[in-house]
């Protein structure tokens, strides 16, 4: 199957399960699930949930099995982009093509959509057609992964250091301590998340785990890239705006030349480290040139 | 023993947990692990994980093995307050006697001390520690509905409809939506989490969801009381707060005299749903006396 075949597939099963399970639009109080709503389901490009199906496909996974989880990892994605963006954050006014959440609901239903979205995530993660699916065990492992992967060791902890840096010269260490964890703690649990559910080996385990860490470096760094030269219009937000927040990124520090260097390297390793699984890991791999070669 | 003992007993037991589960306060990124721990460790009264320990022992459980089940009640209770108290929210400068989170970190930090301390709640919750203690299935129930009180459908959903109130009179299902959604829903979770983890039977599980019902309600009363009639220094914030945002409240809509007899009545009703649970259940029943004549 081409990829972009595979990958329209299987966003249109996360964007049924994900409707599925969201409260209507017009359940009471309307404003909250609205505002759940409209960030949920704007024009996402799912790759967390996708990695969690792929992953555990490449271990021999029921995709059916694991579509709850890998929802679940959106609704954290997309908890974090609008507390990002809000005025004391990033102070963003484009995302996923719209305007961002706060610009449409106000700051406080921002935060709170957030908040549930958050919420939302515990609450789908720990459904008993979960248990009956893989059993308890690895559903508890997961909630836990997730759970630190998402906390102040994890994302929030690279947002607080992001936000904290504004202004500032960074140097490589620190800049790739913002990267790994704002960014690419959440890609790595979405990949070990869907292993582990799969029920994996550890050698499986250990060759998903390497590729999960440099495929989520790689995502922060052509990130940073395509916040230089991409164009708005494609990647729904503002570009520049890395630059106007006075952020380091890959590119300022390393320059242009060496911080593309960078990506294809890890997007290189990150490819290596699938061998081991064969051709079952062959969507990963072929998500891995996607996102090097991504214009949004 | 005494409600004072019991009360600084199972303090105790809570703060020494809490504290081995919060990540210290100079870890990385500091400020976030230190604004978390402002938070959670100002004087607060305990109330919700006091619950959830005493409602175990109501049905027989052993409060060691039900003690971090109780202590994710806290966590989620405290990051609720860290959100609220904003400016967008209710712009509150004084909680449990100190200045609110974002009057000290800042309004970026508060949001994020706020989201990792509910993200801890989850961490917590999903540990092996409780599986080996409860198991499995009782956990994953308990983490369900936590989650679910703490949603859009719960704390969340009271929260939108107050902060949506201000200004407009409420007529008094609207106000008993805010009151049992915002405060009643937690106060209700944290009972049934203890009576669930220690195996309670149905019969019991209705007595004391009876008696949480109206226990949460009553708490929120007694909230709309104190804020008009109560001492700032005692309450730990500022009293007022509600008639300064032109919240409505139960005196203001029952009028003084009415709002303290349905406090009473609710309470008298809360304590007659734990006759079937015997002498167990004295301690829930006094909690319930000692909320009702609370100055704080």
């Amino acid at each position: 199957m081409q990829l972009d075949v595979y990958v329209t597939k299987q966003k249109g099963l996360v964007d049924e399960y994900l409707d599925s399970i969201m409260p209507p639009p017009d359940k009471h109080p309307d404003i909250i699930h609205k505002a759940m709503r409209y960030s949920l389901f704007a024009n996402a490009k799912r790759l967390r949930p996708i990695l969690t199906l792929a992953s555990a496909e490449s271990v021999g996974g029921n995709v059916k099995q694991i579509l709850p989880i890998a929802c679940a990892l959106e609704l954290i994605h997309t908890y974090s982009l609008i507390h990002d963006d809000l005025p004391v954050m990033d102070n963003d006014d484009l995302r996923r093509g719209k305007p961002t959440n706060h610009k449409v609901f106000g700051e406080a239903i921002a935060i709170l959509a957030g908040d549930a979205l958050l919420t939302a995530a515990f609450e789908a993660l720990s459904v008993p057609e979960i248990t009956d699916a893989i059993g308890s065990a690895r559903q508890l492992k997961i909630i836990n992964k997730l759970a630190k992967a998402a906390g102040s060791a994890g994302l929030i902890g690279g947002q607080v250091v992001d936000i904290q840096s504004q202004g500032k010269s960074l140097d490589i260490p620190e800049l790739e301590y913002i990267h790994v964890h704002k960014t690419g703690k959440l890609i790595l649990v979405s990949i070990i998340s869907g292993a582990v559910a799969a029920g994996c080996s550890e050698n499986q385990l250990a060759a998903l785990s390497g590729y999960g860490e440099k495929l989520g470096l790689a995502y922060q760094i052509i990130d940073d890239i395509l916040d230089v030269e991409g164009e708005s219009a494609e990647l729904g937000k503002n570009t520049g705006a890395d630059s106007a927040l006075h952020k380091a990124t890959y590119p300022q520090v390393l320059g242009m030349k060496q911080a593309k260097i960078q990506a294809q390297l890890l997007i290189s390793d990150a490819k290596a480290d699938l061998k081991p699984l064969g051709d079952k890991a062959r969507h990963l791999s072929e998500i891995a040139d996607y996102i090097l070669n991504r214009k949004n």
